[in-house]
């Protein structure tokens, strides 16, 4: 499988996708810049792959910083234990942080790195299917604030990421599950050949057929970079990878952080979205139920928490980050494959919506 | 007295400067974006500029957020009051934030606007002479560490610089000691006209005569755009705008912050970076005398705080952000008007340096 590129000028990089990319040394040590290096993990990840990623930087000055696990976790008090193992080591201007785990040690470690001395190169190594697909291209990092999710944070670009997909054999099937919506989602937002691809071989993800992964995380990272590629910064189309999370994030708001995997409450976002796309007359009625299909077949939820009502979505919305002189704007479907930006829709359609989402 | 630019090609910005600055809505306004707008302030200065400002936006939906005062709360937790107030008032990523202080203020809600929402614009109105001279200007903001000052951080450029130099009318007289250090170190370290003007107007200035402060402060931050539009990112020349820094946040770091005023550290700090410039046989003992002399003219000190050590600079001089592969660059003298940034230099010079500004 080669290895992919997102293409940002001088700050691209290369993302290595495969099995046994971690046992290679000579993929990892050229994107380490001077001799120290921070590994930041958490403490379900540290004893499976820890030692094994310190065992390809034995020519190097490697301290670990393990935070507790978890999406409670993802907030300025442990970002300043990252700082604290830092500066206690004197890491200066020139060490490398490298993001060992999932989507939250991902965003810390890189949000850590934006800001450290303002600003030190990092690398992306993550071990879940989300981290995989998403959070760990595209240089977005940050930590959330009780009142809105990823509300604190930085555009900081990875100098690498190394994806191995070997570590995948130890992720529970809860966190596989939340991984393939955010897979699911490229197809829908931008790559329909690839969404036809996952009706057919969804049971072989779920079975965690190698190959099958190996081809679903290297053609969601190639939708994804080829988006971030033309806007890094979210002022235009980058916003579609956010289908389903306005509402997603307003769910994870809501539950308390964690207590949904945010793959899981993009799920149930995406099938909120596709809800309204079809009361707008974009996609079909049989467009939503095949997308509610493939979700179930994922375990995913196709609906939000049971007790959430339109006025707990619609209170967490308003704060939504693409929210633009306080009008909401929504990412929805044109069609299947193709997603647009909009704060041109019906208001109402939203309303019932969302009626009719919370009172199933 | 004609505005100045900082000239950083699609994010350049003007600096205005002038008495009644702060009373002109026509030259605030066209740098707010959208309607919405945050103004970060302390407790000390609300009371005595808020209103004014606020007089002037009366077309923009206007909060305010005001924080303790002082260096001590230039950390974390205070920032994260700044994200509350944002969230609480649903502020978007089109709301820009007024930065009405001095550096702390400044810093602190620089730093907020480049992490809100992974960034939003910003405007500073620096009310001290050292904020109006330094802070202010060039795009570094952030917090402090207990372990090193200004170690969490962005480099973050405003949209303008609003300098009104009627409001240090109001500015007591140990702050105004602390922003001519500042002013001083431009002529040191690249401007000798300067230099020599400061020599004879010293008294001029600490007098507060007007003319003679609108001059100061323009021709140090046009000396700073000058470094700043160079070098951005700090790769090169910009750190010799940190001449006597290095020793300086050793001294805050030491003493806790806020116990000295960060000019006062710079004070003592430059004459320890002569000093040493001195014993390496750069510039002459009698340059040394009549920096002192200038500096005891502003009310500065020249010595280190009683009963700091040289092990207490070296252990916190170690993680200075200039350390590079663990090796020491300081900034230093080359003549008087002219510094340079070495790791250099004799370190056995260094070590009789400290001890001998450490037991005077």
């Amino acid at each position: 499988m080669p290895e992919l590129t997102v293409d940002l000028g001088d700050r691209s990089y290369p993302i290595f996708i495969g099995s046994g990319t971690l046992s290679d040394a000579s993929k990892l040590t050229p994107y380490i810049r001077a001799k120290q290096v921070a590994i930041v993990t958490n403490e379900t990840i540290a004893p499976l792959y820890l030692n094994k990623l310190k065992s390809l930087l034995n020519d190097f000055d490697v301290i670990d910083i393990v935070l507790p696990d978890g999406e409670a976790f993802k907030n300025l008090q442990t970002l300043e234990t990252v700082f604290d193992g830092l500066l206690q080591a004197r890491h200066n201007r020139t060490t490398t942080l490298i993001a060992l785990g999932g989507g939250v040690v991902g965003d810390m470690a890189g949000f850590a790195a934006a800001c450290y001395q303002r600003g030190v190169e990092f690398i992306q190594v993550p071990t879940t299917v989300l981290s995989q697909v998403d959070s760990s291209v595209g240089g977005k990092t940050g930590v959330n604030h009780p009142l809105g999710k990823n509300m604190i944070g930085a555009f900081h670009q990875p100098n690498a990421v190394m994806i191995d997909t070997d570590v995948l054999g130890t992720l529970p099937d809860r966190e596989l599950s939340a991984g393939i919506a955010e897979v699911i989602k490229y197809g829908l937002i931008c790559d329909p050949e690839f969404y036809g691809w996952l009706q057919d071989n969804i049971a072989k993800l779920m079975a965690r057929d190698t190959d099958s992964l190996v081809y679903a995380i290297h053609r969601s990272c190639a939708d994804k970079a080829k988006v971030v590629a033309e806007d890094e910064k979210e002022a235009g189309i980058r916003a579609i990878l956010n289908l389903g999370h306005t509402f997603g994030h307003a769910i994870e708001t809501h539950v308390g952080y964690g207590e949904w995997l945010h793959g899981e409450a993009v799920a149930a976002g995406m099938v909120m979205a596709a809800k309204l796309s079809c009361r707008l007359g974009a996609i079909s009625e049989d467009q939503v139920e095949q997308l509610q299909q493939l979700l179930k077949q994922a375990n995913l939820p196709v609906l939000p928490p049971e007790g959430m009502t339109p006025e707990n979505f619609l209170e967490i919305m308003a704060v939504d980050k693409k929210v633009l002189d306080s009008r909401l704007r929504l990412v929805l479907l044109e069609q299947v494959g193709k997603a647009v930006v909009t704060s041109e829709f019906d208001r109402g359609e939203l309303d019932s919506t969302l009626l009719e989402m919370c009172s199933c």
